[in-house]
């Protein structure tokens, strides 16, 4: 059971983080996404540079990937990004993000992303999921 | 009927759009679906500038997006993005990005995005669509 | 005299951050340097988005900015930029700011940038820089 | 003498260059002109994957480099960045952009960078810039 746990990761939005109308140019978010899983993995004991050494996977690329806009966020706005696993399969996984901004939910996000190691030849192929991470994190 | 016109928007993958492994970071590709957005709508007479000032509006602000990844792409890469209008509903509506390096898809893009204006108070509200945008789109 | 006042504002690299040589793509490191110049001005009580509100500034816009590489760093890396101001004119005023990664310089940017408010035409006329400002950052 | 050859780089500038105050975002700056440094090479034959295929290097590491910025560019606008090499060292050169819009200056932007290999030992050394090179580019 792993759907308990979260990790928090705080982001002060950042002058160039915003677009012309103001607000949190929306591809940023996949950005602050991928550090707050980056982090979720780290906070269980597994920093990505770790399973790229010692688990010789190439980390964990992206399926799919989408975003749910709630309520736009602002230069200077301190956000939460609350990240868990979802699901783990034998070789995918998902991890949900949820950003709030003073304990409202401003947006979601949401990624399957594969277990993988490089296959020699520009590409790679999926591994099954450790039972150590699954367990960890 | 407009779910016949596309719009190919070109790209150059620069060195920028990589990350560590050599692939396009995958959040660069919400940017690049952004323009494509915006090359469609100015393919069909109705640049983002154009809408903003005749029109009222502040763009079209995401609701949800998503991407699917099939094959990665690397620097120096040609891309074409393939946009097209999938749905219009009243004040919503729906845009499909699919990349292609050679001929070969690479990844797809959706989009949900609202017709809207300033509400005056740091938010906004939807509008009804124009009918010109859903003949020209 | 402001010449002993710094700030360190932390960085942690983030894969985003870094390029297909796994290393911080450079234009990055102005973002962070944005950021440390942001963080500067709020360690000493005047936040940018104060300064737009109170002062009447569209901020601090940059005249020229350069940087110097020494190492180079990489994901995963703590940094620390160490943000001061070297010099007060009458309406430009200079930044510096030094990289460290475990106590080692790795790169330094420099910023001259104008105190300057809308002319309301589109551009931006410059002001003196008011004492307040000049004595606490 | 190659101080007369100069590549043109066209650049549309995309929503997501521009920052809140609807003007490009100056680090955004050094990527177009990353990327225009990649297409002065690739424009006298030598694209930077042959200089990595071919050639055994990293590519051309920056060393410093600087802007000046003259006037704001915005959201739509199409500039064109104008590329020379000004100065061709043995292991060292400097290139030089100018971004017109409409025929006027904008900014400018200065780069040293070197001819460089790696090291095998995470680092890099510099190499003497092939002739063919410094004639061509």
């Amino acid at each position: 059971m792993t759907e308990d746990r979260t990790n928090d990761y705080e982001v002060l939005v950042a002058w160039g983080d915003c677009d012309a109308a103001g607000i949190v140019f929306y591809p940023n978010y996949f950005k602050m996404f991928n550090a707050a899983t980056d982090a979720l993995f780290a906070s269980a004991g597994f920093p990505l540079r770790r399973l790229i050494d010692e688990f010789g996977t190439v980390g964990y690329p992206m399926i799919t990937t989408s975003a749910q806009f709630h309520l736009p966020n602002r230069f200077g706005d301190e956000l939460i990004i609350r990240s868990r696993a979802l699901v783990w399969g034998r070789s995918s996984f998902e991890i949900e993000h949820q950003v709030f901004k003073g304990g409202v939910l401003t947006l979601t996000g949401h990624e399957k992303r594969v277990w993988a190691q490089s296959d020699g030849a520009g590409g790679i192929k999926s591994l099954p999921i450790p039972d150590a991470i699954k367990a960890a994190v």
